[in-house]
């Protein structure tokens, strides 16, 4: 049984994880640590965490499971920071968004029968704009958590208990779990993922530039532009790392699909456009 | 006051006309036309129209108000076919997605002393998927209805009369009216409607042929997949007459943002992305 949980880093996702965890019933303690007081303040008075701690190692330390809701970069410094410090007895587990880098440094210092447990996790849920004032207890109902754990034999015994626990809390938080491949996982989010949000950003940005100024925008702009640039609403913080950890697979997909729009504007008059709307309804098509 | 109304054209946009019409209390005649029957029993039996009939220019004929509610390449063949049949006491209007070749064909034919009043309209409000059962009394309810009528200075006094009639109805049925230069509404939907439309259906037309038959997709897609590609279900049909009446507006803004795209690409890794997502963030700004 899990008592002890600590949440590093309360923004929009750390502080959802503590507000699902007390909507799914978990009644031992919630720590939390933030980089910013303001932040962890917000996630303390909101409930999702029931202490707030100066000192993000001396939380880990005490917690049986530790979880990582912070970018990528600094849940990479975490990771290494805390490995000297946990045993066995512990679990961390994270929120991040690519998957590679983190599961070739969980191999690298976790899941040995001395070491802590390291289990890599991506929640498919979020807002286009973070901060723990967004924090949401039914942020992951219905939505789909990634576990990208891979082989992990030497893990000890009570990680292998641990992380079943861990998985049984994400499960009661309304989520439904997969496993994929690391790298599999972060061919999959660049296009199903990064690629819209980036297109967004830069339809957005286009836009902005082109008729941001323009008086009659508010008025002629429906739904369908409201939908496409809502994630240009995105702040950069929460993306830069994803462009640096997945780089090559996003300029993969971006450069596909600016091949793919060259294509259709080629063809605006021609019997084409229609074959490519063809397969735009079939992605679209109830199964 | 308008009594007497046709509908020439009961998919989406014509039912949805007929039952806000309803909705807003207009209590005259409205009958209906449509090329393929069960469409106009669709509509027929949504009560949206009160009679249908099989001759179109018959059922125009007989009305103060025809309402235009097809294809841009059809509209302008009904203008050509009705402007003879048509006198000084009669309005035509159609809700045509482009404007400047509706609006040419409108002050050669139509808006002197002697013919019938033309008022091009273009409602904003649509849906990803035609037809008269998705047909819905508020789909104008808060949308922008523009019209561009430009200098009609020869209009019969009648033709006045039933321009503003219709304004009013406009108004009714729960849309805000806005008059822009036809050039210009073709210049602005390229960006705000027409970009956002092709670049929906190339996204998923890609997102198909890249990971359409992968397994996870369905779990591992979230809200802004689905937010993306909502668009690209909307049919060749509905398109095929914008792309050919608004070219080189669409060719525009389709090049711009490939090059837009391919910036980005570029500068994954460099401070120029944090820019990019800033001019996006601004253009989703609250006012």
């Amino acid at each position: 049984m899990i008592e002890r949980i600590s949440i590093l880093g309360t923004g929009l996702l750390g502080t959802s994880v503590g507000l699902a965890l007390r909507d799914a019933g978990f009644r031992g303690s919630i720590t939390g640590w933030n980089r910013g007081a303001e932040q962890g303040q917000t996630a303390l008075k909101m409930g999702a965490v029931d202490s707030l701690v100066a000192d993000g190692i001396e939380a880990a330390r005490a917690s049986q499971v530790t979880v990582l809701a912070v970018p990528i970069y600094a849940t990479l410094d975490w990771m290494e920071k805390l490995a000297p410090v946990f045993g066995p007895e512990q679990l961390v587990t994270d929120l991040g968004s690519t998957k590679r880098v983190i599961s070739e440094t969980a191999a690298r210092l976790y899941n040995t029968p001395e070491s802590a447990a390291f289990l890599p996790g991506h929640p498919m849920a979020g807002k286009e704009r973070g901060g723990a004032a967004l924090g949401d207890a039914n942020l992951f109902r219905g939505a789909v958590w990634l576990f990208t754990d891979g082989q992990t034999p030497l893990r000890s015994p009570r990680g292998v208990q641990l992380v079943n626990d861990w998985r049984e809390l994400v499960t009661a938080m309304g989520a439904k779990t997969l496993d994929l491949d690391a790298a599999r996982h972060d061919d999959l989010v660049a296009w199903v993922s990064h690629l819209p949000q980036f297109t967004a950003t830069a339809l957005s940005a286009l836009l902005e530039e082109e008729v941001g100024d323009a008086p009659e925008l508010k008025d002629v702009g429906g739904r369908a532009l409201r939908e496409m640039t809502r994630l240009g609403a995105s702040p950069y913080s929460m993306w830069r790392d994803i462009a640096l950890t997945n780089t090559e697979a996003v300029e993969r997909a971006l450069l596909a699909l600016e091949q793919r729009l060259a294509q259709l504007r080629e063809n605006l008059r021609t019997p084409e456009l229609r074959s490519e709307f063809e397969r735009a309804n079939k992605f679209r098509q109830d199964p």
